[in-house]
């Protein structure tokens, strides 16, 4: 396998997309049907994505809880919408104790059955909604602003590696208002949160705004989106953020006293994002090279290569590697990497050759390479190596070691933009405004992308054009600007462009 | 219920525990049965835990990962002594769809039945063996260093919050070595993390040492423990280090080839810590007038409470409390802390009594209370109040603002030291020598506590004295040192002495 080339994005998009997964070292299907192994690189990055957001989403007022994994089945049938939405594909716990039996294994105890089915939490909204009941009895109470990060459960008949598993990780916010107009405001501010996570964080630039109504979250009023483009030009959505008006309150009998004395039904959100996200970050920037991973969200920072034949070489290019290895660790901690210390490693693989060496951290993402060879030392000198551009164009040569540390922050700060401007020139390049039909029908197939056009609001049509298309509506983005116009189908009145795609 | 005192220990100390578990907003239960709702006050005090124990097995090169929920049947027989051990109380799924039936709400779909039934993992050892077996081949590829922080389900039968749940949240790692000494090295390394972290994060002192052969972890060479003395002298086991010899690794036929070319299995350890520590820390430091948090745990470590009676006055102290929680807040990271800033608190409500809202900071257990009233503006100064030292006591008047946030943080440090200090006495002041089996009788009835006996090591003595005392052995202590003796029931010879505990 090591060393092996890993097959290019025009031989088989698929197939590169997992080679980065395997190779990688990011995760691997297990035999439980549907479910990951999340292998150490891959959580590493999702540790990563968890600092951030974790960090973004107390800046903005909310706390962390834990809620049981186990639903009963009844809580699943008191909001009706949720109950049509999810009541489907979910893991169902019937008993509660095995036997062994000595030289057969185990059995399920047929006496343990439990009275009522419990469900593995596919999403939480009932569980916590039933709890806000006791949590809620005055306008005081609110709001409510409360983060779980847990698993989840749906049974998946067609998985994908991070982008759909029967399980997977995620964090799920659950908020409860006094007014309508402050939990709307949350809606849009936790969209926000998404996006500057997607676009600061993951370098992801996204488009953002409402799913239509054939496509929000069962139980919601409406659900905010933000959509980015992969390099197949097919769009993948990255985090959803549900205005639920009074639905679950209502189901759940959660009432107040507002400050004028009335009781009164609380208004509620959800937004979540989950582990897919890795799968995202990895077709945004990813190469024929392997992975490639933004700065701020990298594990390791930094692999320094020494180099060197004879052993007197090589202990003389590892230990100036130590040295600048060291003088790394002791920058000052810095909010551009969420206050962790860059990481470094230091490969001392010298029975393999170098260029095998830099392909291995090339593959695996590290989006600095620091190589040190003899002739490198006799000026106390080494070459850079950024990772978003692979060969000779992105390696500094003769750079002093002295000055290393502090060009490689910049190196990474430079990155980390380069990075995202580039994903977001291949969006603009693959995005089209398009007025016929006809010209959307044969456009979608080829050239792909996203395809801004006029569509007159109704499911018919958006159902017919999915249909015919495979495309859906991917949102009503909100960058976009009032355009008076007439859907392409129908040629219906419209008073704006919505994103068009393909999906996974 | 607010301002309402809680239970005292003597009174009723079970009631003390859960008065402080619901009045500080630590947990709750849920009405999934057994399984708890982590409250925001509680998690937070999870998460700070979690980083500290994530740095300290990342400091001894381990890397975090994840892997399924969900355990086939078959696994759980492979390893003969977990399948006695842990196929018992175990959540099963065995369907995976629901039908919604209009009006009606939801039903199990009976045409969804697994072919093989899955367990919601009870602990990890079988589904991680079954995965290594295609992580390990060569000896290149030990030592696996993997720690996974997760979810677990027991179905336990008498539940009490944070000590024993059907759900609970906890960290499993699980390691894999070429040599056997090795392997036992790891174990003995991770037992003693875990006791850094309770001694030097939670304040909490504790024995270690193995397990007896009727008490150790099913599928484990032995175990070792770190055992804690609670107020009441009660024993908590507290976190557990397994030595798993090659039994997982042979159940999974896991084998790799060794640098002398021969196939050979791994050898095993795993350990784990879980939301249980969180009713230690309770239940070792908090006092009568509610929850004690150890500074270095702490979710809020200061809060600040202005005092006024006109408008004026208010504002003058509110706008001194805000200039010092600044203050406070620009001071350095620093490693004490976990590299967190200081969490600081301003208490507004001016409705409410100075001494009510002085008991609810000590409710609470935030460990260094500020008080500012306009007695104390007059010399631009404070009163800074210890959380574990309540009343005049614990109280320090006068101190200048600019000198503040330099005192707070010397008494954060003092509180922590001390802290574990009088836990220590209390240990020591409660541990017995004892000779006779008839004192031992008589003593763990009253006062109880702490004995340090001899055992002549067979399983059947121990039997004897759990039935006739209730007491076990909770471990046998690496503190000890050898010394001849003879079993207190037996006479029969024995090389040192064990401890013996009544025990959560």
């Amino acid at each position: 396998m090591a060393g092996e080339k890993i097959t290019t994005r025009a031989q088989d998009y698929s197939q590169w997309y997992l080679d980065i997964v395997h190779r990688a070292g990011l995760a691997e299907n297990s035999d439980v049907r549907g479910c990951m192994v999340i292998k150490p690189n891959g959580y590493a990055i999702w540790e990563r994505m968890q600092r951030a957001l974790d960090g973004m989403f107390k800046e903005t007022g909310h706390v962390n809880a834990y809620f049981p994994l186990f639903i009963p089945k009844s809580f699943l049938a008191k909001e009706e919408q949720m109950a049509e939405g999810f009541a489907k594909e979910c893991a169902v716990v019937t008993h509660y104790r095995l036997k062994a039996i000595p030289g057969k294994g185990v059995e399920v105890d047929p006496e343990a059955r439990l009275e009522e089915e419990l469900i593995v939490r596919p999403t939480s909204e009932t569980i916590i909604w039933h709890t806000y009941k006791n949590w809620i009895q005055s306008y005081r109470d609110l709001p409510l602003l409360i983060n779980q990060w847990a698993n989840v459960v749906r049974w998946e008949m067609r998985t994908r590696l991070f982008l759909r598993t029967t399980e997977f990780l995620w964090q799920e916010g659950h908020t409860a208002h006094a007014k309508q107009a402050e939990a709307e405001e949350e809606t849009h501010r936790m969209l926000e949160v998404y996006r500057r996570f997607a676009e600061e964080w993951m370098a992801m630039p996204v488009f953002t705004g409402p799913k239509t109504d054939g496509q929000k979250f069962p139980g919601a009023v409406y659900t905010l989106a933000i959509e980015a483009m992969m390099q197949d030009k097919k769009a993948l959505q990255a985090g959803t953020s549900h205005f639920l008006g009074q639905n679950f309150a209502k189901a759940f009998g959660v009432q107040f006293q507002s400050a004028e004395g009335k009781l009164e039904s609380p208004w509620a959100t959800s937004w979540g994002v989950s582990t897919r996200l890795i799968g995202g970050l990895i077709m945004t920037h990813s190469d024929d090279q392997g992975l490639v991973v933004p700065p701020r969200l990298a594990p390791v920072h930094v692999a320094i290569v020494p180099i060197g034949k004879t052993p007197e070489e090589q202990k003389a290019t590892v230990e100036a590697a130590g040295q600048l290895a060291a003088a790394i660790a002791a920058m000052p901690r810095d909010p551009f990497y969420g206050y962790d210390p860059l990481t470094v490693r230091i490969d001392k693989e010298f029975d393999k050759s170098p260029g095998f060496r830099f392909n291995e951290w090339e593959l695996k993402g590290v989006p600095v390479r620091v190589e040190i060879g003899p002739k490198d030392l006799v000026q106390s000198a080494c070459v850079l190596a950024r990772r978003d551009r692979p060969g000779k164009e992105g390696k500094q040569m003769g750079i002093p070691l002295s000055d290393a540390p502090a060009k490689i922050d910049a190196l990474l700060r430079d990155i980390q933009k380069s990075l995202f401007e580039k994903a977001l020139a291949f969006r603009e390049a693959n995005t089209h405004r398009v007025d016929s039909y006809e010209e959307f029908k044969q456009k979608i197939e080829e050239p792909g992308g996203f395809f801004l056009a006029h569509w007159d609001g109704a499911k018919e049509t958006e159902d017919r054009i999915t249909q015919e298309t495979k495309a859906t509506i991917r949102c009503v983005p909100l960058e976009g600007t009032a355009e008076e116009g007439n859907c392409m189908v129908t040629g219906k009145p419209s008073k704006g462009r919505v994103v068009f795609a393909k999906a996974y």
